[in-house]
């Protein structure tokens, strides 16, 4: 940036790829795209999906060129016979198609030295780029990434293996855009809050919401029985902006206080382990309806080996018996879900996973085994350590997946608690 | 359908909020309303993301009804001050804002008597819609659908809350649409093979595709280490059509038949699941750098309990010895990423949950714990009975989202092999 910002610039997202539009993947790449561009400034202003149909690609084109200064294009970039985006846009930028020999080089490199498979013809095409544009490197993968640059817009084409694409926006592509355009500040914050609806929490903060400033936006994100607020805000004077943001900022935590589990973007996961951390304790999971989804969760965190030690994940009554301790009385009389079998099996987590601190799920998550007086969605959960446990039933009334979820979410939460007023 | 369907008709999803451009949130909705579309035999034409935005959103709704008879919104519904879209909805169709009757029942309802909590004025001003629409209750929430017709072209606004959206589009939306259009037949036949790459997979199956009759496309769907090929076909004479993509989904199975997982559109996870208990067998899992997801991937599915007991998740070495057996000198003297260590996790799994099979999983998912001999994506899998053990080593080297996700598939996919071989 080499002069004060004045105007927003706006970019569009084109993703590409018939699988799209029958459903068959989701589009993650869009969203991840859509983070990145915000942190250096640029809007997103749409996002479009097209299949692998010439007409349907450049009318997107040529649409999307009117919205904005940037165009990112993921997808129809592979080796195989489906993919034509490549073509296209040699045409539609009026190039003819050449070798590119850097390129090549890598190709046969990735093939000869990391692969270790002979390398054909179909390969060799990887490394053909029209001539009208600025190659940039795919050091994940074989397809070239592409810059255009036509009528004050560029556009970028990556691949769509979300990891290639990842790999060329973070280390060319941002970069590049950075330098081209003078871009404004983007600020936002989160916050997230628990045990409160969405309607109520807005009449909560109606007064404030009210005579928010003008540069500021404030959305409801609710998501599994929790709800984030976000604060946006645009604007030229990096710091009398941030003021402004932390200022509203501070004003909104106070009047969500009772319900507030972090003042950060940061999942239920990472809450849960970064105040582990902090408090130096460990955490096992004893987890029956879950299946190993609260451990799953805290494990896909970096670090989290400090503060996570291992799980039994007890589905079956021996399960519960052999590696948790749960009394076979217990199970028969008042069954797996129950308060008595969820607080032994924190119990028997704590002693065989010599942990501070043990949470445990039993439920019935559906579609089957339901009963009358534990309908699908009935659900226990228990949090503890040495020297006490607390139980608490819930009832969710969604699908299978939804209520694995919830049942997480909520397990989290409980144990956050537990372990800030422990 | 009241007549022969003679042209093929299209769709466009438009999903509203700022939270999708600025990618806090994935659109998972887009794709689930494009699969169920393609069952009633509607293809879509193209997705679209705006934000809460009123120019935009007009500026959308103008610019697909020139492409498609059937425009789905989601979004932008609920009680709070950043939903525009119901009354820009309204004015749009060139109606007023009258109170629904049924919809005000229905909110007051969920109120008194499912969530249990006082109702305020926001909640009723749901119950508000324009008097131009149809509209289309929510069952499972406060926000009411809205169909409008408008110059043949048919608008259905939905909430964007996932759940709420696929109860109305199940419920009322997908049937009202086939009743209103004659629509095509459209034929999806997907399979999955797993160790061979893309490039080859398309030299092997080349003369084949060279000659596929021009009413049925394929697609390369590469996805964690596995490709997806997937025959897609539209026709007016549902019994031809069938009989042509059966016979060149048999030519395709033939052709890949030494790789080939399954010949359906399930995730291995399924594939896995459907075997066992096809076989009446169990499965344990003994998981340390996966952290218990491979048991929720089998977990995650209905049914899961008749083939799951349950795992152990061990993190640390004391785990790995109390729980499973590995004895610590084995530890000591070659480590937890090692083939003797899953080997006699194994074989502790077997003996803890008393199953037919075992599956364990040890490696260095990263970003941190590399080594020189190890590097970060090193990884060692172990699959056995009470029998034999196997076990592989496998170099990943992806962040650690993906070396989990990776791990977890290589491992289910020895474990099918394994299941099938024995």
């Amino acid at each position: 940036m080499n002069q004060q910002a004045t105007e927003k610039v706006y970019a569009s997202i084109i993703t590409i790829g018939d699988e799209l539009l029958i459903g068959q993947v989701v589009d993650t790449n869009s969203a991840w795209i859509a983070q990145e561009l915000n942190k250096i400034g640029v809007l997103v202003k749409r996002r479009v999906s097209v299949g692998d149909v010439h007409a349907d690609i450049v009318q997107a084109l040529d649409a999307e060129r009117k919205e904005s200064k940037i165009i990112l294009l993921t997808g129809g970039l592979g080796p195989t016979a489906d993919d034509i985006t490549k073509p296209l846009l040699c045409n539609y930028f009026g190039g003819k198609m050449i070798v590119h020999e850097p390129t090549l080089a890598h190709v046969k490199n990735i093939f000869e030295n990391i692969l270790k498979r002979p390398l054909i013809e179909r390969n060799l095409k990887q490394a053909e780029v029209p001539d009208v544009c600025t190659v940039v490197m795919n050091e994940r993968g074989t397809a070239p990434g592409m810059w255009f640059e036509k009528e004050d817009c560029v556009f970028m084409s990556m691949p769509g293996v979300p990891h290639e694409m990842k790999g060329m926006m973070t280390n060319e592509v941002l970069p590049k855009i950075a330098k081209q355009f003078t871009l404004p500040h983007i600020i936002h914050k989160t916050l997230l809050v628990a045990g409160i609806g969405e309607s109520f929490l807005a009449e909560q903060i109606k007064n404030w919401e009210e005579v928010l400033p003008a540069e500021i936006k404030l959305a409801y994100l609710p998501n599994y029985g929790m709800v984030r607020l976000r604060l946006s805000a645009i604007g030229f004077d990096k710091d009398a902006l941030q003021k402004t943001v932390d200022e509203e900022f501070t004003k909104l935590k106070l009047l969500v206080k009772d319900n507030l589990v972090v003042d950060d973007d940061v999942p239920m996961d990472k809450v849960v382990l970064n105040l582990l951390l902090d408090k130096k304790k460990t955490v096992a999971t004893a987890e029956s309806c879950t299946g190993g989804y609260v451990a799953h969760l805290l494990t896909s965190n970096a670090g989290s080996s400090a503060i996570f030690n291992g799980s039994v994940v007890a589905y079956d009554y021996p399960a519960k018996e052999n590696l948790l301790g749960v009394s076979h009385a217990t199970l028969s009389k008042d069954g797996a879900v129950s308060e008595s079998t969820v607080t032994q099996m924190v119990t028997g987590a704590l002693a065989a996973l010599k942990t501070d601190y043990a949470v445990a799920t039993s439920g019935i998550m559906g579609p089957g085994g339901g009963m009358t007086e534990k309908p699908v969605g009935t659900v226990w959960i228990a949090v503890g350590n040495n020297d006490k446990t607390v139980a608490k039933k819930f009832h969710f009334r969604f699908d299978r997946k939804r209520n694995i979820e919830l049942t997480a979410n909520a397990a989290l939460n409980m144990l956050r608690e537990f372990v800030i007023g422990s």
